[in-house]
This record gives structure tokens, sequence and C-alpha cells, in this order.
């Protein structure tokens, strides 16, 4: 009789569905038994799953900014997201994809972090996904900033590097900041193909834009073979060009997506730490997300939303919506690989 | 001398206008001559008139939020809305469309509420709709949330079914809420299907595109005839297409536009109940109606812009302004009409 | 390993404490082991828990505004509280309460509202602390708006009428609003009395102050015995008069302690429905609630907490602040009638 | 029927009232009958009234700020303000004195201004001010910048010096600005003084605090026989000895009450052109302008409201309080002098 | 060591783009070395220079918004936009243009003006630029409001009149604001054409779009042959054809740049002081800035940022941008005329 | 003739003054000249200075937050005082010192941080204030969070435990977080007391209130000698005995002075890291911070001011007043001491 939404039992199966599913998938309260507004927030209104085995997707907020070189706060947005997130329901409007039939989804609750210790942080966080991994479950995080991915990738890419389709303002590649640190949220795509966890040559990067210290800055990512989509190319030549190019670039390998909203103008998704203007709407990002349906997908993250630069919620909106979208495609890629 | 702007009064009449009409109309205070923040806000800085048979178009509040699934607050919507309304002026700069002139256009006030009881608040929006209908006044209102456009739909559109052009992300054709309840935002227009108020076939929805529960979500809208286009459709086809569809809908009989501001993106309009990303920009929103000139319309509304969620007043006066763009396409068919 | 902090279970027990209790209680996440913004928000950090027979206090969150007359948004209170709550630890700094060592206090979830219907909301929050009280266990609730004590007040004080100390700007002891709306956010004290739940002669309300529509608006208040004591008296006469006259009026009976932010002055407490100037500080606010140690309590709440009005979020802190020091005195009442 | 609350007409008044006085008066529309947020917002939700025979208080906005040295945004005070009264009521919870019983008291709308000139602002404003005065009506004005109380001054105070009970953080005293600037909002009561409208020995300034370029800055207040009470000597003293000084130096012969809302503290009153911290809490504030009842009270002005700093309004509620304050003590001041 | 980033020395210098220029150029500070939030702000990073003859354009700011007629505080967006500017960095992304190489640039600090007095502002600001102008400086100024333009053509354009390319809302070529005021924001360039400054064959309008109150409101532009470019043009023939357009209309001579944020659509640049709906997206502006590359520039302004009605702060971070894309190509242009 | 305030020239000194010191002093802007919103923000409108040498307190910004736990933020924090302290003057209004007379003071910029690197900046920062004090200069900082007092001991304590007055909610002598973390915003005094640079017998806590984890959160402080005065006892005692407590504990040795703004309650500083209610008001922070005149004061600091978190600007605010009193103690001692 309570709200509470947040614990696992049989009665937060919904009995309809078990056409499709063997077992019974968790699936969200429906706010149209209770409001959105009610209850503890949780991923998508799911329940909250402990035991790996259980699932097929685990919802992750990864609640660390400590890699943040401007405006901090990203920290803050797991919970941000999950709030939002109520607003969400059971099926995509568009692609009629309904991703908790096709996969048993569930909120993993948060991955540990260690606000004052970046290194630690790292470290923590790449044990976490180790096991998420192991267990053959395939994780969608909400950040945290966008270093974050790399020990993500730590986690769940060591055996074979992945592909990735990445939205963002930056490439993410740099060497280094302020004297030498080699891990800052605009470092760990570099990281990450120097340790072979990210294939560059199966990397596209969609909405890059920012204004550049030199020709060099983007030299890393075209020198080791990444597809750069500025976002004056988007608009040139549409979405459906740059859907057909990033699934020619990733193929059918293992693909990773990673959206920071900072993609986005900031007048779609102003709380994030470093905006820059110009930038993708919400709308064509929506398009380019579901264009990916069907590639080989292992898992993806929403990054870089930061709930105090948020001043009317919208961006805490549309990253939860974006995790929708990024849902959808990874469910059917799961659902099509069994 | 003073600047109260909101009685009705002979100097309130522009005198070289007196050729269109055969009696002076109200005329706006001009912001060249009167600061917009100075005095009260009415509507458009018009005056107020209690008289029904001294207008056309009745420019009216309905500040009730009590149908409200999700965040409350549009019964500030009014209020916010006169003030952010004060920034416009006389004649549309597209279709030179002056519909001061056209037509005799006041604030007629608020209508009744009771915010502590919805049922109650239903009857006594309805008796007054009626009243202003039998007058053989046209009524443009702003509310609160959408339920209300029911009840005003039972003061002008008893005698026979309205056909109506409805901008929003939902269908708001559901049948019950929380267990059985039937008076919600969500659901107005199946009540005014099944009560003979609303033309199915008559009907077009423009920019639907929220989460679905399931495919039958929009079930009613579908069996029933009515048009339902996505926003993908929008961007796809483009404005002018949505145009022609609408008019070819809802033909030359009488026409109701119904605008709720969550049909925009939340970037355009932050400040609403259920916002969903990935919808309209203002001038898309803004082509649309345009093209609306030319129908047999009776009325109009913008709904569920909610000030509390509108840090930096943007709803209020995107609110603001469809409703003069609906104004201009109104008063141009009451003229036509005589 | 992950950071859920929201599901019961022995891991969760502080060893430490096994003394005071002959079972181990649930314990709050530590702030010094997982970071305050990590996580699901719960109630201080408490696990949740579904069974009332392990529990001698459950915190409930009544996420209902439907009795609202001027500003909405109470609904969201519980959530917002909830985030703010994280940030609160395990001892009171002044009385050295440990309140989850004297009792088992968890978070119980919210109770089931109907946004859209509040009488229907009034019988569902009645029968949910009904089957609260039959349990043995004392609600310290979370609103929602000020009408929400009344249905608490039938669930808990059926069988005998309560004392109550009330801290409010307003008296809230009006008969009707709108014509003759008798349940509104102003009347929940005077249908209180007259349904026998509340000893008028046994309740004090402090802090009240706002501008009056006449003599008679607190003439039920004070024509039944109730205890006004004026802003200006709490001033004049300084917090322990009044702690002193809260504890004679109230006696050794049962007594329910109610706290309106609205209470607190607008400096401290924007968000909340209904503002009024000159109100206490959060100080005096909490030296007040300090005194009432030793009462018999039987539960409390914390109401008028309206997250939308509340840019800085500092409301739903004091909130969560005030609800921890009515926990404090309330576990040690609960403790020391064993 | 409807919900307008502005126009002045038969039905606007209280029947019940006409006991106390020989002709019926203007009475705010009651929130009990109708909401709050609904209708246009008029001062304290009376009529507006153009006959200044049918007033014996007039309730002016004032909204121009062109003599603000740092934030700008008091030209939108008054708009504000009138929204913020909305929530006041009729009758003085302590003095219990009823404005609306005592005099006949209505909003007059806003003095013409033109923001793009200051000098011929200060012209317009005297003369109307002239009028008001010349009819025997007594204004009570809101802000608008400070700079504003000179040509108020000029248009009631030409006959003869007032006196004035001046609350500030500032003593507004300053000779010029910007290498010889005299009008600006840090210089009316030096012009004021030169040109014989306010009797500096009959001028008390309560609550003066700002750091000063040198002891010169309150050399002309102090060389003219002002009675400067820093906040220091406020909170030393107490509240009454500075009520027992106001009244002492003012005396018996007329005053104006002139209430700067930067005189309380930006955490009472954020949104202001050049907040000081360390200031009156509104209490402080209410209880001073209380203990002016009795004097020879001719006119007021709450002033420097600056609602685009002010994102969650208390700055615009806290002005409408105090002008209630002032209202209260002018209504008794005019009618015991009939 | 410390980070100051304000002063002007060798060693801002870089010693590696010695190549271009015969002496080293002043330089902002990287972001990769010096945090964005560390230091002092300056428009972009760059030193200070006070001796005008060691720079080709000078970034200055405006600080006055004297002239605006609606919501104020652009005196606050010099400061608010340097704050912004220091996100951004060396390069172009898309025209690879370094304007730091190309031009001597620096932040030469604000104009000078008085706030209360507007018409010795506009003295002041005239005889600043006309010093600017002799030293053969080209100005690139942040305002304050649209107004100020015109003492900058006072300045700069007195010898023979420039061409300019304008985006905006509003033609800004009204005569007279509130019976008689001929200096005002709405009237900047309808005086620099009377006084001989700018060339109205040589000027193009864009994006405009408010409502109008007559047709008369565009008449001055029309009849004097300024080409008024509406924001319907615009998104029906596409930002190319408008850069042909506007580069037709200039043509080779003399040409300054404009950019009123209210060009913008309030989604993108709600902070500002007469926002109008359905206007550009950042996106097309920046394209149709980057498309007047090889025009011969003189300056440019970016005007109307107006931090009190930005929370979010993205008004601020898009007119940095602006004022980044106008820097880029008149740097180019000025290197091209060498 | 240009704004630009922050490079030291002859033309900034104040002729008038030099009768007090042998040579002339750099001195702030006027805002009776320029208006304080123009030009770049130093702290208190005084010049950037580079040369220690010719200083006598340097006034420093800290911008790191890395040792957060809860809202980051506080690197943006000096830039907001800069900002926020333009308007302050010269004189203090009630002690009348006189400090930029008394003492040579200019900003001296913003201390090297690196946000992603915690270790490494409490070097840099040990390291810059090593400087500062190697020549002699006593440095008034602003932070950053609390943390960074630890490397400023480091610098300027290194050579004799200095005493302090700490005003603060939180003891701030935890021993480690999030599993054995040492250096973080809750340790910095614990790890000064064990590195020698800190007396905790000549140290005095002011404002302490949070909740505790038990009653050992104190026990460090008090087994090592510190006094801590609870809010509590500060409102019972009031603000002359603690002020008498603070002098009679740091006695006339060396003492530094921190001010963290989450010692003042919530509602007089919302934007800090770790708000707690119920504490101090700004007016008893300034009474006891100016109680300390004639201390024996090494230096001082303001920490925790976060600027995401404060929409009103009422904190940053705060912090340049209490920036004023610190100097204004600071300058009156280390004149004494000459």
């Amino acid at each position: 009789m309570r709200i509470f939404l947040t614990c696992y039992n049989d009665k937060g199966y919904e009995s309809s569905m078990s056409t499709e599913a063997s077992s019974p998938h968790p699936m969200p309260q429906s706010g149209k038994d209770v409001p959105r507004f009610a209850g503890l927030a949780t991923f998508m209104r799911l329940p909250i799953i402990e035991d790996l085995s259980k699932l097929d997707i685990a919802l992750i907020g990864l609640p660390m900014d400590g890699g943040t070189s401007t405006k901090p706060g990203a920290r803050h947005g797991p919970r941000a997201v999950r709030d939002a997130s109520t607003n969400l329901r059971l099926m995509h409007h568009v692609s009629h994809i309904e991703p908790f039939k096709l996969c048993r989804i569930a909120d993993y609750g948060d991955c540990p972090v260690n606000p004052v210790d970046l290194m630690q942080t790292i470290d923590k966080v790449t044990a976490f996904y180790k096991e998420v991994h192991a267990a053959g479950v395939c994780p969608l995080s909400v950040g945290g900033d966008h270093l974050m991915t790399l020990p993500i990738f730590r986690g769940i890419a060591h055996e074979r590097p992945v592909g990735m389709v990445h939205f963002d303002a930056h490439s993410d590649t740099a060497d280094t900041f302020y004297g030498g640190s080699k891990y800052a949220h605009g470092t760990p795509f570099r990281r990450a193909v120097e340790e072979g966890l990210l294939d560059p040559k199966r990397t596209v990067q969609i909405g890059i834009r920012s204004t550049l210290y030199s020709d060099n800055d983007l030299a890393f990512a075209r020198d080791h073979g990444m597809r750069v989509i500025f976002m004056e190319e988007v608009r040139e030549k549409g979405t459906q060009y740059v859907i057909d190019e990033a699934r020619r670039v990733v193929g059918d390998q293992p693909t990773y997506i990673t959206f920071d909203v900072d993609s986005l103008d900031p007048a779609y998704a102003p709380g994030t730490g470093t905006p820059e203007v110009g930038g993708l709407n919400t709308f064509e990002a929506q398009q380019m997300v579901r264009g990916l349906q069907g590639l080989n997908l292992v898992g993806g993250d929403v990054v870089e939303v930061s709930p105090p630069f948020d001043p009317s919620g919208i961006t805490s909106l549309v990253g939860a919506n974006m995790m929708f979208e990024i849902m959808c495609v990874l469910a059917d890629s799961i659902a099509s690989r069994r």
C-alpha cells in the first residue's frame, strides 16, 4: 500500500508481459498509478536490485566530478537524473521498443567514489565495473564528469578494445592539463587509446565545436584514425548522414555510446561543466541515438549533468531522456544477441 | 495623467482607427508612451471591460491547476502571462493583421475557480464560458492546466462539437489516472469526445512525442479518427505540410486552437507541468499558428504555463506571444465572418 | 560494495550500539564512509523498511498539496527533504540524544495520494496512518500541505484526542474557504476539534502573526481554549517562556508536534505556500522543539516545504533539520515510556 | 461573477462596515472568497480609483530607477509589490488597526515616468504628487529608487518642511556622484534639506551601517541636526528605545515615513540595489513602524525593491508588508486628525 | 608564479608566434595551464593594455543601460561577459583564424559612463572612442544597451559614414520614446543616419521580428534604403543567402558589425532587455558572422547582455562567443588590409 | 580616462592621505567617481600589485575546492567575492579604522592551484604562502574550501604555531574521510595541530553546531585544549562574552582569523558547501570580528563561499564584508606593531 518504489519484490512484476520473457522482469512503477513526484526517485522508477545475476542492464550512478576543469557539480548528477527520470514511461514512441520487456533492467545504485581522492576513485570505479562486466551485465551509467568513462572502460573493455559513438562538444583527447596532470575530463579517450581499451579506428565523435588552442588539439584523434564530425558537418549533411557514418565507423563489433550533455547547445543543457554554444538540439541528439539501433552495443553513459548550474532542471530532464534513448537501443541490441 | 491602464474609457480609443469599425475599439496602451513595466499588467495592456456586449473577443485568465499530475503552478500562469504580454504591440509583423482594429478585444478578467475543489471548479468554468458564449463572444484563455479546456468546451461547444488544432507533447486522451480519476490534465479530450463536444475526426494533434505506457496510449485518438502528428513527422515533412494537413482535417467548420506550451521543447518553455524534450521551437509553433489564418475559428487557449518552474521568465513570454498569434488569426476569422 | 543505501539488511547495523537495544537497530549510512551526495536519498540515509513490526518510528512522506490556497508545490516536499536530510548525522549536538539508538527508525516510504482528488486522498491518508498506528508505530511525516495533518489525526487520534504543539504563522482554524469548502490548508485544526481528534485545551500555537480578516479569525481557537502565542509574545517573553507555557498546556497526555515551516521568517524558509514576514529564526525554532523533551509524544510532522519556491534549497534543509529535532524528542519520549 | 478586482464599483463595498463610516469605503477582495493568485494584482487587492475626491490615502507605484548607482531593477518594484500584496488581509494582528475602515484607500495606479530621462521624470513626479496633495490625499508609494522621494517631497512638502522617519542602510545625504551629478539615489535628503522640504532637526535615520568613504560622509546629516541611529545602536539599545527617540525627534508636526528595504539585512531583502550586510530583521522593522502610531503622519513610501535580484520573491513580500505597516499607522493618524 | 592575468608584460608573449608579427603579441592565458575559474576575468584572458600604440583591436566594456526601455541590467554585461569569455581559446575551430596572432588585441578596460546622466555618458563615450579611433585602433565592445552604438559611431564614423551588419530583433530606428525622448535603445540608428554616421544603403538588419505598432515602424529603415531581413526570410532562404545579401549590401567599404543578443531566441539568450520569441539559434548567428570574413571591417559590438535576467549564465556565454566570432573576422580583415 | 582599476601606478595614490604614511599607499577606486559595476573586479577595487616589497597585506584568492565533501563550487569563490567587494568603501563605520591608510594593501591575484590534483595543490599553496610570509607580508585570503587553510599554515606558521579564532559550524578536526583520506575540508585543524602549526590551546572555535556522529567528534579538539563555543553558548552568553573568551584564549601571541561562511545561518549564507541551520546572523559575526581589534594578528581568510549555490548573491556579499572586517583589525594590528 505504501509508495516507496525501490525494493524489488514480486508485486513489482507486470504479469501481462510474461509472454516475451521466460521469467518476469523488473518493471517501473506506473505514473498513472502512483504520482511521479511520490516515493523515492530511482532510475526510471525501477526497483533497486543488488543481484547481478538477475540483470541484463544495470543502471548506475557515478557521482564524481574530480576531473572537472571548469565548473564542478556533476557529482550531483545521478540523484538529479534519477529524479527527472521518474517522468519517463515504458515504450519508445517512435521505435516502439519496450526496453523493460526486452531485458532485465534495474537501478543498481551508485558506484563508490572518494570525492577527495581522484586516483583512488578511478581504481574503485574500475573494480566496480569489472564486477558488473564479469557477471555479463551491460552498464548504463550517469555521471559524473567525463573522465569517469576511462575507469568504466578499464572495467569492461580490458579484454578487447571497444568502438565508441561519442557525442560531445570536445574531443577529450588532450594529453595533460595544468602542467602534466594526465587524468582530467579532457583526457579520457587519449588514455583509453593508449591503454588499448578504445579502438580509435572504430571511434566517431559527433558535435565537436569548441574553440581550439591550435590545430594540434585534434591531432591525436586524427592521427589515430578517429572520425571527428564537427557540429558544422552535422548541420550541413544532416543527422541521417551522421548516423550512416557512425554505423560505418563502428561496424558490427562491440560498441559503447557515451553522451556528454555539452554536445547539446547550452539552451538545451545549461547545467554542465564546460558548455559550448552552437550545439545540437535535443531532437537531433535523439534522432542520432535512435539511428544506432542494431549496433552491437555493450554499454553507455550520460555524463556532465551539473545540477547546480541548472536552475530550471531541463538539463537533468534531457539527461534522463538521453539515458532512455540509449537504454532502448542497448536493450534491443542485447535481446537480438540472444 | 496617471498610469493605470486598466479601466475602459473614451480616452482609451485611438481615433484614427474608426474607419474599420462603426464604434471605436479598445486599444492597448502604447509602450512608446508609457513604459512597459509601468502600471497594472492586463493582457496586451488592454482595458478591462466587464460588459460582454462591447466585446468580440474576451481575453480570460483561468488560474486553476487542480488537474495537474506532476508539477503544479499553472494557477500562477494568467498573472505571469499578463505581465509578459505587456511587451506586445499592435500589428503582426508578418501577416500585418491588426487584431485590435478588426475586433473589440479586452481583458475580461479571470474566471472563478476553487483551488481546493476540482469538480466545483469545472462547474464554475462551464457556467462562466456559457455566459461568454451566449453573448456571442469568442474566448481566448490562458490557463491553468489543460483539463480546463474541457469545461471551456462545455461552455462553448454544447450546441455542436468543434474541431480542434491541438499543439501538445501529449495526446491528453487517457481514460483515467490514479485508479479511476476521470478528470486530470491527461484526460480532457477523451471526455470531450465522449460528451460530444469535440469532433475527433476534425481534430489534429501536433507535436506528440512523450514516451508511452504502451501502444494503447494513442488508441483512443486513433480509433476515433484524430489525426496525430508526431514531432518526428513535423520535422520530417516541415511546418507547411503540417499546416496543410491541419487545414484539411478541420475544414471550414467551427474550430478551436489549444496551445499547450509543453508542445515546445523545454529549452523554449521550461516552466510547464510535464515538460518533454525534443519538442518544437517557437519559430515553428508561430509558423503553424499563422498558417491557420482563414479557418473558421471560435476560440483558443494557451495552457500549462507554470511560473514557479520558469526562473528566466521565457515561458511566460512565449505564452504571451502564442496568445498574440492565436488572437491574430481569431480576430481575422471573426472579422471575415461578418 | 555498491552505494544504494535503501534496502535494509544486516550490514546496515552498527554493532557497537547493541548495548542499548536488545536487537540491532537500523542505522543511517555514514557520510564519512559514503559521500552525502551519493546513492538514493532516503530520510536521514536510513534503510527503507516495509515491516511495521520492525519499527518504533516510521518516517513518512506525504506528497499532497491539494489543500493549498496560494502557492502550490508542497507535493515535492518529501523528495526534497529526503535529499537535504542526507546531510544529517547520528547524535544531537546539544541534547546528545541518539535517536537511532533509542528507537528503531526507518524510511517507511510515501503515503499514497491522488493529486487530482482531495477527498479521496484524505481517505487514503487516514487508512494509511490507521495501519501505522495499529502497529504501535509513531509516525513522523513530511508534507505536503497542512491539511494533511487532519487525516493523520484521523489515523492516530481516533481513540482519544491528542494535544498539540503547533508552530505556524497561521492558526489554521478557519471554517471554510471559497464559499463553503471545508477542507483546505487553513482549516485542519477546526475540523480536528470538531471531530474530537484534537483537544483544544491541550493545544498551543506558536508564532502566529499573519494579518487578519477580523478579530473573528482567532475566535474559534480562543473560544475553544487553545493557547495562541503570537510571534510578538515569543520575542517579548523569550523561548524559555514559550517552552514552559507549551509544556504547561499539553501536560503529560499524548501530544503531537506539528511544524509548519511558515512559522519561520521567509528569510529562513522562503520555499513555502503562504510565507509571512516577521517570523521565527531557525535557532529559536530549534530551541523550542528541544524544550519539548520529556513530553508524552506520539508523532509529529513538518509541513509546507515547497521546493519550487526555494531556489537555494535552504527551506528543504531547515525542514530536514526540524524533522531531526522532532525525531530526537520523539525517540526519547518513546524510549522513556518503555 | 468574474474576477478582476480592479474597477471600483458599488459591489466593491462591504456593507457590514458601514457603521464605522458615514460613506462606504473601498475594500480589498477577500482571499477567502477569491484565491490570492486570481485576478489582476492591485495593491492590497483594492479597487483602482481615479477620483482623488474619493480617497484619503492613495497607493501609488513609482516605477523609476534612473538614480540607481549600482544594481538597477527597482522600476519593476511596483508591479512585484502589488503581486505580493495580494497576500495581505484587512486587520493588523497586533494593533488591530483596520486601515480600510478608518480611511478611504485605493490603488491610484502608477505615477508617470520616463526611464530614459531622469530630470524630466523628477518633474513629472513632482507635478503628480502636487495634484495628490492639493486634493488633500496622503500618498503611500512604492518605488522605484530612493531618489524618487525627492520629487514626492517637492509635491507634498513645498508649503512647509516635513519631518521624516527614515529606515535605511545609508544616509542618502551625499552631495554629488560621478563628478558632479546632484541627482542620484544617494543624494535625495541633502537636496530636500537644501530646498527647505525636509526639516533635518526633525529627521531620524535608522539602521545606517554601510562602510564609509570618510568621516565626512555623515557630516551633512550631523551638521544639520539629523539624528542618525546606526544599526549598532538599534541592537544595543533595542527597538523601543529607537521608537522613543524617533517620536522625540519628529514630535507632533507633519511627518513622513520612508522605508528603504536595504535597511533590512540582505537575508531578509536580497532584492535591492545596494544591499548592506548586518541589517535589521523584518520583525524589528515591523516593531519600529508600529511604534510610530500616533504621530502626525502625512505620507510614506517603500523603496528600492528590485525584483531581478530577488529570485525567491521574499523582498517583494517584505516590501508589501512594510507598506501595510505604514498604511496602518498612516490611516490611524489621518482618522485621528478628523 | 601568481595568477592574476591582467598586467601586460614580456612573459605574456608566446614566442612561437613571432613569425607572423614583427613584434610579439599579447596572448591569452591558457586554460590548460591556469584553470579558467582562476584569476581576474579579462576579455578572453588577455592582458590589460593601456597604451593604444600597442594595439590593433581594443576590447572595451561599455557598462551603461540608461537607454533601456524595458528591463535594465545591461550595465552588468561587460563584467559577466569577461567572466564567460575565460572559457574561450586561441583558434577558431572552423575558419582556423588565430586572431591573437593576426593582430595585437588586449582588454582595454571599460569606457567611462555616468549611470545617472545619459546625455553626459553619450559625450563621454564619444570622446573615448574618438581617442581609440584616432590611434588607428579598431574597437570591439561589449555593452551596455544598444543606444551606446550611437556614441561609438560618433567616435569612429564622424569622418565618413560606415556600413553596418546589424543582428537584432528590432530595427532600432524609431524616432522618439515617451513623448519626445530622442535617445533610447530603440532609436540609435535613426540618429546615426540623421547625423551622417551610418550609410543606410549599406546597412543590413538581420533577424527583425518584433510585433509592430504599425506599418510605419520600419518606414524609416525602408525609406532610407536599409535592407531589412526578417527572421522569416532568414529561415526561408537560409543563412548562406543572408550572408550573400549582407555582403552585397555593405560592399567593400568600411563596415561595422553590431550584434544585439536579442536577435537570438530567448531560449538561447534569456538575459536581455527586450527579448522577442522566434529568433535565431546560436549556430545560425555564428554561421552568419563567419560568413562576413573578408569584409572591410572597422569595429563591432555585442550589446544587451543583461545578467540579472540570466540565471543560468548562458546569455553571457553566448555574448562572449559572438564577441570571439566578430573578433576573428575583424582581425582577419585588419591583417588583410596591411 | 579609461576605467580598468587593476594596474598599480602613481595616479592610484590619494595625495591627501600622505600624512599618515611615509610613502603613499594603494587606494581603492572610489564608487563615487567610477560606478561600482564598471571595470574589472579586484578585491575592494584595489590595484593589483606583484611586488611583495610594496605590501603589508596581500589579498589573495585561493580557487580550490578539491577537499569538499558535499557541495562543490568554492573554486568560484574568489572571483565572486571580488565582484561583491566592489561595493565596499574606505573606512569602517563603527571602528573608524581606515585600513588602506594604515597599511599597504592590494590585490595580489590568485594562488596557483590544480583542480584535478589535490596533493599537488597543497604543495603549490604552501610554497606560495611561504614566499608571501618570507617577504613579511600578511595574507588575507578568500577560498576555496577550508582544507586550504592547512597549506596556508604550512606557509606562514612553520616557524612557530599560531593561535586561531575560528568561526565555523564544524570543528574541522576529523581524522579521516572515506576510509582513510587525511586531507579533506573536515580535517585541516587536526593536521595543523599534528604538524605543530596550530597551537590548540590558543584556538577558539565559535558557532559549532552541526549534528554529530558521536561524542567522539569533538574529542580531538577537547583533548588538545581547544575552546569550543557552540552556537548555543554564543546566543546564551552573548557576543561580548565570546569576544572576551576569544581574547583570553589566544592572548597576545600571533593569531590567525579564519571565517567559514557556514558559521552563518543559511538564511545569511546559503551559498556554501555544507550549510547548517541555526547559525550566526551577520551582525553577530561582524560584532565578534570587530571585538578582535588589538590582537596580534598575522593573517586571515574567508572560506567556503560557493557561488553556484548562491542565486541571490548574498553569500558573496557577506564574504566580501567579512573580509573587510578582518582586514580592518588586521591592518590595525600590523600598524600598531610598527
